[in-house]
Parts: structure tokens; sequence; C-alpha cells
């Protein structure tokens, strides 16, 4: 008999959901919005469900603890070292593919059909025939190729594009037609028309788009973050922005969100901003997955989508 | 021995492109760019590829007329019943159908991801961390299910929406999920979240889109127009939209064009109007069209995409 925990701010709204699977072995599913009503019902949890930064904050007092499945893809509040880490903890895979997919489809789409330009058009009453571009037969590269890049992958492909994927080692997908690994990232983002940054916070990715990653990308090129904040060097991507080096540049994700007051982003030419909000997480989709993963933990499985703490995704 | 007219504004790079492909039996390959240029070549052509508004100008004059490949979809300007119709008349179609469906699912993503919104918040330096939509689970209507709205139904389920089609009497797309046909017009319409309007101009079609049909779709819906302006019934739409009984509406097309100054539509809220430029003519597509064609013809065996001169498509 299991002791569930829900813990999110949705915390209502999953316990409906999960309550409604009718899960098997469940002696409590309790459901609280924040630490303090967590620990209301007592520190006994094998199973937590929930967000990372709220889990965080009973991870020493649950004794009990088995299992973790967060409600999120980036789980870095719980990777801190002096954290606890004698527990299974899977994230949020396999979820956030397809809206990151519209995500970056769609700015990928506004870019070549110059969807402001024809607004301002239509604001200064001028019939604006010009001729705008098309995906088709252009190149997508990929900063990382996991379970969100492998949609990415495939929508490209679906619009007549050309991919390419930068990974560490593996490269399984088979939308991706070339992949590149470790010291081939130059030769990866050269010439490329769109990058998309979908890399987890590691040590291995920080600033892993600098100046000479920005460098190798031709002057019509666009550039759009849907990974962490902290694969940018924001310096960099700022100073190509204003000299011109980059066309234009869509970020989801910051080195500090929300992004402070008097940041150069504010102010930086053909930027857009869309404030962490690339992959709204839809309770239905993570209920899915939890129940999916509880059935499988219940019956001695390995649950989907296990992070190693030390890999960090 | 055949000889063939190329009159576009687009006619140098078909002719650079045609005679690559080294067709066989061409006694003459002239490229005009008006008529004329055209006509400076002589009267004897079999054979001419190009603008279906140019061709008519030297229609009568070409007694050995034999095959016409128009460069567009759509042909009206040689569908007047007071000109000769005693040649073959082929249009491009299959060629449209991706950058139609970049262009519909561009102006979809942009209402659901709400970028004109987010690029306000930006604008005012305020981290708008709302959350936005999703296609996923939506229901797409499509008014016409020809080579473009299939293209389209396969973006449609790539996203995860729910497409019906709207058709005169044929439902062979394996993309869409119901069909409706004549006088279920109104049962098509009922809750679509999107409409989007693909059909020729024809007797049929006239103002198919009316205030009865609007009616049927829900406040929130929002309908897109890349068929033909004559589709419409423009005051229903501007009353609509003024009403707030549709979110938005997107038209690349127009009962008259360019839009006259005055029009409503410049000053009807909730509307963008991108001015017939939603798939523009790619010259290597329509050559490529034009050669498979010719060969097709060449080999005596009847070319792709015969119009019906009554029907007009």
């Amino acid at each position: 008999m299991s002791r569930v925990l829900i813990l999110s701010k949705h915390a209502h709204e999953y316990h409906r959901l999960v309550e409604a699977a009718g899960l098997p072995g469940l002696e409590l599913l309790a459901a609280a919005a924040s630490p303090s009503e967590a620990l209301a019902f007592g520190e006994k949890f094998e199973v937590v469900f929930g967000e990372p930064s709220l889990i965080r904050d009973v991870l020493a007092r649950l004794q009990d603890l088995r299992w973790v499945q967060a409600t999120y893809a980036g789980v870095e509040p719980l990777l801190d070292p002096s954290l606890r880490r004698d527990y299974l903890l899977t994230n949020a895979r396999g979820v956030f593919g397809g809206l990151m997919s519209e995500f970056v489809f769609g700015y990928l789409l506004q870019h070549e059909r110059r969807m402001v330009a024809r607004y301002q058009a239509q604001q200064e009453q001028r019939w604006d025939a010009s001729i705008t571009g098309t995906l088709r037969g252009k190149t997508l590269g990929l900063l990382g190729v996991g379970s969100i890049g492998s949609v990415l992958a495939g929508t490209a492909r679906h619009f007549g594009m050309t991919v390419r994927g930068y990974t560490r080692a593996s490269g399984s997908c088979p939308e991706v037609d070339t992949y590149y690994h470790g010291s081939s990232r130059l030769d990866f983002a050269d010439g490329l028309d769109y990058l998309v940054g979908v890399l987890p916070n590691t040590k291995e990715t920080h600033h892993i788009v600098d100046a000479s990653l920005l460098g190798r990308l031709p002057a019509h090129a666009v550039f759009v973050n849907v990974g962490r904040g902290s694969t940018v060097d924001e310096s960099a991507l700022v100073a190509a922005l204003q000299a011109g080096k980059l066309a234009a540049a869509v970020l989801d994700v910051f080195e500090q969100e929300p992004l402070p007051p008097g940041h150069a982003f504010w102010h930086t030419p053909n930027l857009l901003m869309t404030f962490h909000t690339s992959a709204p997480s839809v309770p239905g989709d993570l209920a899915r997955l939890f129940i999916e993963n509880y059935r499988r933990y219940a019956a001695g499985q390995a649950p989907l989508y296990q992070v190693d703490f030390e890999r960090g995704y």
C-alpha cells in the first residue's frame, strides 16, 4: 500500500485526475498546494508527484520516500548536491514536445511570413503584396535532441526543412539528417538558417551558445531558446543582435528569471521574449504520465524518464 | 515539334529552368514578360505556360493553341464565357499546399500563443508569464479539401487537431476525420475552433461564408480565408467581428483586390489582412510542374490538373 503526496499549485486538479484513474494499492492520496499544507498530512509518503521547487522544501522530512515524479522537465531544485539522492527521480519528458513544437514553429513562421511587417502595412492602410519566405529547404539546427528535440525534428521535416542535431554522443532520431557531437559544435552551427536550443542546465551546456558559435551563423539566421537560460552567453547574444550579425532571437528562458529590470535584453533590437511560457504544463498530460509511471512503479517495473542526478537530466 | 510560349513576369527565370530540362521536341521556347513581347515572336504557338491575366490578352490570336499551363491555381481570367475553350487548360495545383500550410498554421499559432500580446508586454518591460493555448485537441474545419486542403489537413493532424472537411461531394483525404457535403454546411461549421476557406471562385461557392455559417461558430473561433474573396459575404464578416461573435479573422483574399481605400475591412477589429501573399509562386516549383506536364503532353498522355471550364477549377 502506497502513500502518495501531490504537491503542486495544480494539486486539486491532479488529485481529481489521478483519483479517477483508480490506481491500485493507494493507501492515501494527499493533495497539497504548499509545503506546509503537505506536512499537515504527516511525513510518511513513499511517492511524491509535483513541482521540484516545492518538493525541495519537504524532501528532508520524508523518511519513507522512494520515488518523486516531477511535473517539469527541469528538476534543478532537486539536483543541489547538498540534498538527498536516495530515491528515484523521474521528470516530465515526452509531454512537452508538441507544445514546444507549436511554440518554435509559430515563431519561425511568424519570422518567415513577416507577420509584424504585414500588420504594420495594414495599420497604414497599405496593400503590401511583397513576397515572404518559406521554411521549406531551410536548415534547422537542434542543440539537443531528446524527447522535445525529436518532436521538433519531426515538425521541421513536415515543413520540408533539413535538420542537424547536436548531442553529447547519441543520435537515434530518424528525422535528424546529420548528427554532430562534442568538438564539432561550430561545424554544426555553420550556415544554419535557424538554431534552436533545447538543452538542459548542466555543467557541459553552460554558455554553449557563445560568441564563437553565434559567429558561425549567417546574418539572416534566427536563434530560438526553449532550453535553459544558462546555455546562452547573454552578453554575446546582445552583441550579435546589436551588430546585426543575427536577424533575430526568440528567448523563452533566461539566466535570471524573471528577467531583472535594467537587463540589456529589454533594449536589444530584434529580440522577442516570451517569459518561460513556451510549454505550459497541461495537467491532463502530466497526470497521464504520473498514472502510467505509478502503474509501472506498483508493478515493480522501472518508471519512464529517470533522472541521472550527476548528469542532471 | 512544339512551339512553346512562356508569358509571365518571371518569363526569363522560367525559360532558364525549362531550357535546362532539355525537353524533347521543342522547336521554339519563347520567353515574354508581356502580351506585346509575346506577339513579337508571332502567333504560332501550340503551348503557353504563364499567367492567366496575360495569356487572356493573346488567347484569340494563337490559332495553333492546344494547351495552356497556368502558373496560378486561380484561372478566372480564362474562364470568361466569351473566350475560346478549344484547348486544354491546366492549372497549378499540387504546388501551393506546403506554402499555404505554413501561412495558415503560422497564423493559427500566432493566435494560440498570443504573440501580439506577448510582444506588447515586452515593450512595456513586463514579465508576462500568462499561459497560452494550444492547437492540440482543437477542431479545424476545411471549406474545400482539394490538393491544398489535403496538405492543411495533414499539418492539422501533425499538431493533434481534429479535422472536418466540407466538399461538394467527394471525400478521400485520410487526414480528414469527418466529411460534410451540400446542405450540411451549417452542421459542418457548428462549434469549430478554426474555419479555413480554401475554395475556388465558382457559382456554388459565392458567399458560402455568410451570416448563417458565421453564426454557427463559437465566439472564440478564428476564420482564415486563403481561397477566393468571392466566397465570403464581407459585410456579414465585418458585422460578426464588430459584434465580437468571432475572435479574429485572417484574410488573404478579397472580393476586390487590391482592397479599395475606405473599405470597412481597413477599420474592422480583430481582422488581419495579408494582401494575397499566402502562397507566393516559387518559379522552381512551377517550372517543375510544367516540365512534368510537358513530358506527358509530348508523350500523348493527359497532363495533370486539367481545369473544367464549366466547373471553374
